[in-house]
């Protein structure tokens, strides 16, 4: 029996803060060096925050990166750690693992697999690397390799189990959506099970821009059982001691290409090591894991950029209760400001909703009716728009005033401004450029309104007493811009809509595909040729939060010219 | 001596628009087959348009894209067509040339080199290919390559150079930025004479978003000497009476791997062949391109996405003025709209200005002014700013004011609202996120300041008379929206900014570097700073123009969470 006390680090960086994160890793070394850990991981790329996109194209960071994997690699005494960092050989960049030992620096691993598809770009920056090395610490044989490189059955990991390898570290900065992470559990156990042998995933936490790193790293046994578990969204160090049996198959230790084996030196670890808490932690219901991610994700955009308040429209409407309740959840009450900008057509339904919401909430409400300055537009306008007919010119123009206002808001004190539109609108367009969608973040920009709706009752059910009024959740949807108007004039209902976007936008389906989901014609017709002619307005919106396989944003690249027609 | 009738053709197509490349590429095979061509090359992936993007993810998209092939294939009787379209073997895509003669679809050639890096992601849909067959015709040993293939130096050309071909027909959708023309030139012209082996290039033409394929298609003999040239940024048909003199290196015939020889059925084309006209289309100014090049941009962006009209913000500055010309030149002036919004800190100059450049172009102004609308909003929010000075957030606020009227005007008659902001202005954030940075299209987005002023001076001594006003071009620039103000109050002289911008964005210089272009450290620092922070707003801001090495968009992906400091 060889054992080995291991710490799983899932940290939460910051992208270019290379100071802050060599403090943030170095305090986590201390930490695992307190408990006498054995060796101590953290997640690719944790010395320069993932993506770095472009930043990795200025020379001066990728010296800047190496200088500060440095100071890493003298915080390391007595311990080994794996930390992930941008790699260079002059001629190229690498997306790499350091293996460092008791303050020595004694391989770097290149990734293999470079992610290419969805949000991932990586081949834009790395090239993939050819050597795939296992590591010997206290008679135990570990191979290590990076995120994508897991997710191929004939990838690094069986060539280093072939090798020997008994255990296998794998550092990952793997973006969140929804069901991602007992995909990635149920994928690492056929790789542990199929090649014998005990697998560590480290993943990294926290929000950047539009991608959210879930953490819930994990340890699987040689035959794929879950031995610990750290938390989803949360930055914490998860620790285990390892028991490997000795007993390895017949045909290990035979080298395959690119196969070497490099002995670490087992930093002297002294006295008898403190008792450490295994953690198996608890799986998240649906609702909770994206409630959990936008809450991060809302929490790591504010403060990353510098934001202490944010300013949030209240219309009366669920989208804008969810992103307030969001809001108060990961920024605190006092942080959080609502402006209710009535106009002639705002209900007093609304206008009581909006208030109940933030009295339940404990934020203040700002009133600004937009009658006076809409009225001034009309008179200064009217000559110029003769004989024309009241229309989407005048509703869009009531909710950019809202926009301005917001944005005036945003100037005088400093607040972010949180857009409340969701993914259905998003994707046909309902939403109005410079009006609702004006913001700096979009909270829901990736939640369907029917799971908008999921949300509401999540968050809702989670505390005694009304957070977000019933009849918010049960009344019908209106953008209220003009008389008695509602969203099923323009748009088919919700439960219908939403499984036409997910076909067309998530899964790529061809129109005879999504008239097998029974719906009309007509109806499907006119949702994709909605799609399709708002990509101009996608293309100007605020970044938001991935839950879903596929987000707008980096993750879908589609062409504003583009006469292609589904049907 | 072996002889060819070669057509290149450097057509437009529309991404998305199978239909119509197909209807205009057959019409370009009859003009072809017309004057008894033996051969035919179009564009890079010209079935599609480029870059389709995530279209290519659609499997009806390929499949439909097959079809259209089909259709092409069809109408290639009595002649030889080699076209760009995408392949599929159903594990993956491949960037393809069809080989077609007369009627039969003899073989597909597969790109080797994928690019992605700066606006280009080929790795994201395509699967690089391994064969490098070489083609005889008329007993000319033909190799065909794709765009990207030509640029290494150990790339298929060589190959297929070294297994006997003596033409290469490389096929592009090349973009466009300053100088690449004749980069591309001396780059292909070592290429033949390393090679021993004369090349036809034939380019794209047209814009796509943010893109412009410039045409300029060319064939250099095997000494690297220019046969003929195509024009650039115009649809034609370019045609030469290749000679190929019998008389081949030593170790030609050797076959390398991935080499192969396949006979093509040349047509039988009867009686004598009409006389064509060699063209040598003379080489453009630096200025005369660029400015060719933004009227393309703007007359695909409106043509292609079905836009009769546009409408601008007149302000009686440089940037308008430009926008307005290059509008007029591409679209008529009949279909271009001034829009001219003052303020109380609007000068008595600028409204003479407007006037006068709206009489040169013979385009109609309509005057809108915003003080009507600026005092309600100042008044409704007056309680809530009540002990705050007035500063960025008024200034935004008439910006903005001036952005909706632009938007109601599109709302109403359907215009596409062209942004005037220049790159200098882009870079460093002076623009106003949902005022004048509100509008479809922004034309000179990727043209730093100084470079507008060139643009104007060639504009004015193109032609007879003034254009753009003198005093124009002379006055000191300034937002106006505040008494007094000038860009120099905020920004130090264009002079020294859009060096220090180059350096930056373009470049990749570290402070240090750009230290040595004689900056003053404190404005370099805060320069660096305000582009850093600027993120944010350039994410939300409308597609433009790439002219430069490096555009804003997918050319320069960025973080807008990002702590990186390079000082």
């Amino acid at each position: 029996m060889k054992k080995l006390r291991l710490a799983l680090a899932q940290i939460n960086p910051v992208v270019g803060d290379l100071d802050g994160n060599a403090r943030k890793i170095i305090a986590f070394i201390k930490k695992a060096r307190g408990i006498k850990a054995d060796l101590i991981a953290f997640p690719e790329l944790s010395v320069t925050g993932y993506p770095p996109e472009d930043l990795l194209l200025k020379p001066h960071f990728i010296e800047d990166n190496i200088k500060t994997l440095n100071r890493v690699r003298a915080a390391s005494k007595g311990i080994t750690t794996i930390v992930g960092f941008v790699d260079s050989d002059k001629s190229a960049l690498f997306n790499a693992a350091a293996i460092i030992s008791n303050g020595r620096l004694i391989d770097v691993y290149h990734k293999k697999h470079l992610p290419n598809y969805g949000v991932f770009d990586e081949y834009r920056y790395f090239r993939p690397g050819k050597r795939y090395p296992v590591y010997e610490l206290r008679g135990i044989n570990i191979g290590v390799n990076i995120c994508e490189d897991i997710w191929h059955e004939k990838g690094p990991a069986g060539v280093q189990a072939h090798a020997g390898a008994e255990l296998i570290i794998n550092i990952n900065a793997s973006p969140y959506h929804m069901g991602k992470a007992s995909f990635r559990e149920q994928l690492v156990t056929t790789r542990a099970s199929k090649n014998n042998v005990t697998i560590a995933y480290v993943n990294m936490v926290g929000g950047q821009d539009e991608l959210i790193f879930d953490g819930g790293s994990f340890v699987l046994d040689s035959e794929g059982s879950p031995i610990i578990k750290g938390k989803q969204f949360k930055e914490e160090m998860v620790t285990v001691d390892l028991v490997i049996r000795v007993k390895r198959q017949k045909g290990r230790g035979v080298q395959k290409k690119g196969a070497e084996k490099i002995k670490l030196p087992a930093a002297s670890v002294r006295g008898q090591k403190p008792a450490i808490r295994i953690k198996r932690s608890s799986v998240m219901s649906a609702p909770e894991e994206v409630y959990s991610a936008l809450l991060l994700g809302t929490k790591d955009y504010a403060r990353k950029n510098g934001f202490n308040g944010v300013v949030i429209g209240l219309s009366g409407g669920v989208d804008s209760a969810l992103v307030a309740a969001i809001a108060v959840d990961a920024l605190g009450k006092k942080n959080v400001h609502g402006l209710f900008m009535p106009s002639p057509y705002t209900s007093n339904e609304s206008f009581e909703d909006v208030h109940k919401l933030a009295k339940n909430l404990g934020i203040k409400v700002t009133e600004v009716p937009i009658s006076n300055i809409f009225k001034t537009y009309l008179k200064d306008l009217k000559k110029h728009f003769r004989k024309t007919r009241a229309g989407i010119t005048e509703e869009n123009l009531q909710a950019r005033i809202r926009g301005n206002i917001l944005m005036a808001f945003s100037n005088k004190f400093g607040w972010l401004v949180l857009t409340t539109g969701n993914k259905s609108e998003m994707s046909v367009g309902y939403a109005t450029l410079y009006g609702d969608m004006a913001g700096g973040f979009a909270v829901i920009k990736d939640v369907p309104k029917t799971l908008v709706y999921d949300l509401c009752g999540w968050r809702n059910a989670k505390q005694a007493g009304e957070v977000i009024p019933d009849r918010v959740l049960w009344k019908e949807p209106t953008a209220e811009l003009k008389p008695d108007q509602l969203d099923v004039d323009t748009l088919p209902p919700y439960q219908e809509l939403d499984p036409i976007l997910k076909a067309y936008i998530e899964e790529d389906k061809s129109f005879d595909q999504i008239m097998k989901l029974g719906c009309d014609v007509q109806c499907a017709q006119n949702v994709i040729r909605m799609i399709d002619l708002s990509e101009y307005k996608r293309r100007q919106a605020p970044p938001g939060i991935k839950i879903t396989s596929r987000a707008f944003g980096k993750d879908r690249r589609f062409p504003i010219t583009n006469r292609y027609k589904s049907f």
